[in-house]
Formats: structure tokens, sequence, C-alpha cells
């Protein structure tokens, strides 16, 4: 009986510490702050990002400035890994802050011309101020032409400048 | 002529204090860092913000929850003020938080079903998990009928509720 009663308090014991564990697991997540979502999304913090296709374009034809669109996904190694060569790429950064429009998206837009080779992730796409999709600005791989990896931070960096160059003179 | 080197010392000094104010102020610029850009824009840093319209309308049919679009502009009193009463009405941060898919926009999107009275701001229209416009859910001003003010957070809230019930029980 003895040994029943010990078994049955254990068990008690048992319950009621998974209960406090849990109890104290809730309030937890309850009271941690969810960090606040970037428009960078890890692509370069100190640069600003425009945050729809939409307002990148408006400030690409009113600033005359090329657009730059990044499409990436979260859960993508190849996007993350080249989201870390682009984002400690100084000169990259620097051409980009300076010169550029920018934006990075991680759902595909409703305009064509954005894929050009197919809907893929990651992606460059350079937009010209004159609202023309610079589709002869391209990566080095066959089967997917605007795509790049993280050692073509040379190539892509060489690609920001020719966008620099745009296709007409006058809009 | 002591006079006139005294003069030209001053002067130097002068020179040399100048440059390196400016050199100074110089290295604060470069140095001050850009606070990262929230997708939150200050309607709730807590909640989880869609990038896109697209994002946005993919979540909220794949997740079977309502869509809330907030058009707003930085630089409008009547936004900013609006922006303010969201924020604080913890009512309405915890409905949104666990109801609704959350798009706050400062451009507008290429969808004219967003401006059923013209495109203007602040604005909130809901979009249904049928991929539905509710144009039915209105404020109460009758020149701009989808607009809010601070002091109808009691409207907007029970227009949440509204928005909750969707248009078919089965998509």
């Amino acid at each position: 009986m003895f040994k029943g009663l010990l078994s049955s308090l254990l068990v008690l014991v048992l319950v009621a510490t998974t209960s406090i564990m849990v109890k104290s697991e809730k309030a937890t997540v309850k009271k941690q702050k969810r960090v606040p979502q970037t428009l960078s999304r890890g692509w370069g913090d100190q640069l600003i990002w425009a945050q729809t296709y939409e307002e990148a374009l408006f400030w690409a034809r009113s600033r005359s400035k090329p657009l730059m669109v990044i499409f990436h996904m979260d859960d993508c190694p190849h996007s993350q890994a080249l989201k870390k060569a682009f984002a400690k790429d100084k000169e990259i950064q620097t051409l980009a802050d300076e010169h550029f429009i920018l934006l990075n998206l991680v759902y595909e837009t409703t305009d064509k011309h954005l894929s050009p080779d197919g809907q893929y992730v990651p992606r460059i796409l350079f937009v010209d101020p004159s609202m023309t999709v610079r589709a002869d600005i391209t990566g080095r791989y066959s089967n997917r032409i605007y795509a790049y990896e993280p050692n073509d931070m040379k190539l892509l960096l060489s690609n920001m400048q020719r966008a620099k160059t745009f296709l007409k003179t006058e809009l």
C-alpha cells in the first residue's frame, strides 16, 4: 500500500512538474518579442530597399537609376549562399547604395518580363529607368541565365556597371 | 609686420580648424548607421507582415485567412494618426495577429479592385480567402468609403470581425 501511495505521489509530482514546464514554456513564447521583419531580408541592412515592384519602378523612373530585382527564397540554400556573398561584398554594397534602386522579393510579380527564362531562385534582373527589363544582362549559367553563385560576385559587379549605362540617354 | 604674421597665423589656424571640423563631420555621416527599414512601417512591429500583394494573396488563400490591406503614406498626417491609433489598440493588434494576413503599402498595386472608389490614403480593404475584395466592408465617410480616422477603431474592429466571416465556407 505504501508502495502504491508512493507511486501515486510520484505520478502527481511528475504531472505537476510537466504542467509547470508547459506553462513556463507558454509564458516564454508569449513574452518573447518577435524581431521586426526588415525589407533588406539580410541582403544589406544599410541599403534602402523598395517594398514592391510598383514602388521600385516609380523610384527608378523618377530618380533615373537602374533597378536591380533579386528573387530569392528563405528556404533555398543557393539563395542564402548568394545573399551572404552579396551582403559582405563592399564594392557591390557601395555601388548598389549609390547608383541603384533595390528590390528583393520572395514572391513572383505579375510582370512576365521579369522571368524571361522562367521563375527560379536565386535570379537577378535589371530594369532600365526607361522601364525596359535588361534581358541582355545575364550570368554565366546557360540553363538559368539570370542566376548567380557566391563566386560570381565579380561578374555581378561588372553587370551592375553595364546596367548603369542606360538604354536611352534621354527619357 | 608682426600684426601681419599674426593675422596670417590666425587664418591658418582657422583654415585648419575648419578642415578638421569638415572632416569629422564627414566621418560622422559615414559612420552613422541607418536603421534597417521594417515591413511593419510602424503599424505593429510584433505582427507578421506580407511584403507584396502577391505574397499576401498567396498566404490568404493557403492559410484560409482574410487579408487586410492598409494603404498609407509616410508624409500624410491622416495616415500617421491612424497608424498610431492602430498600433496601440491591443484588441486590433491581437485580432490582426491571430486571424489576418496583413499588408501595408505605400504604393498602389496594379489591381484596380483595391481602389473601388479611387486611390487615396489612408484606406483599408479586406480580401476574402476566395480572392474577392470585400468592397462591402466600409468606414463611415461617404466621400472616401474605405477611410478610417483614429476614433474609428471600434468600427474597424467590428469590420475585422465581419471580414472573418467568409463569403464562402468552402473554397
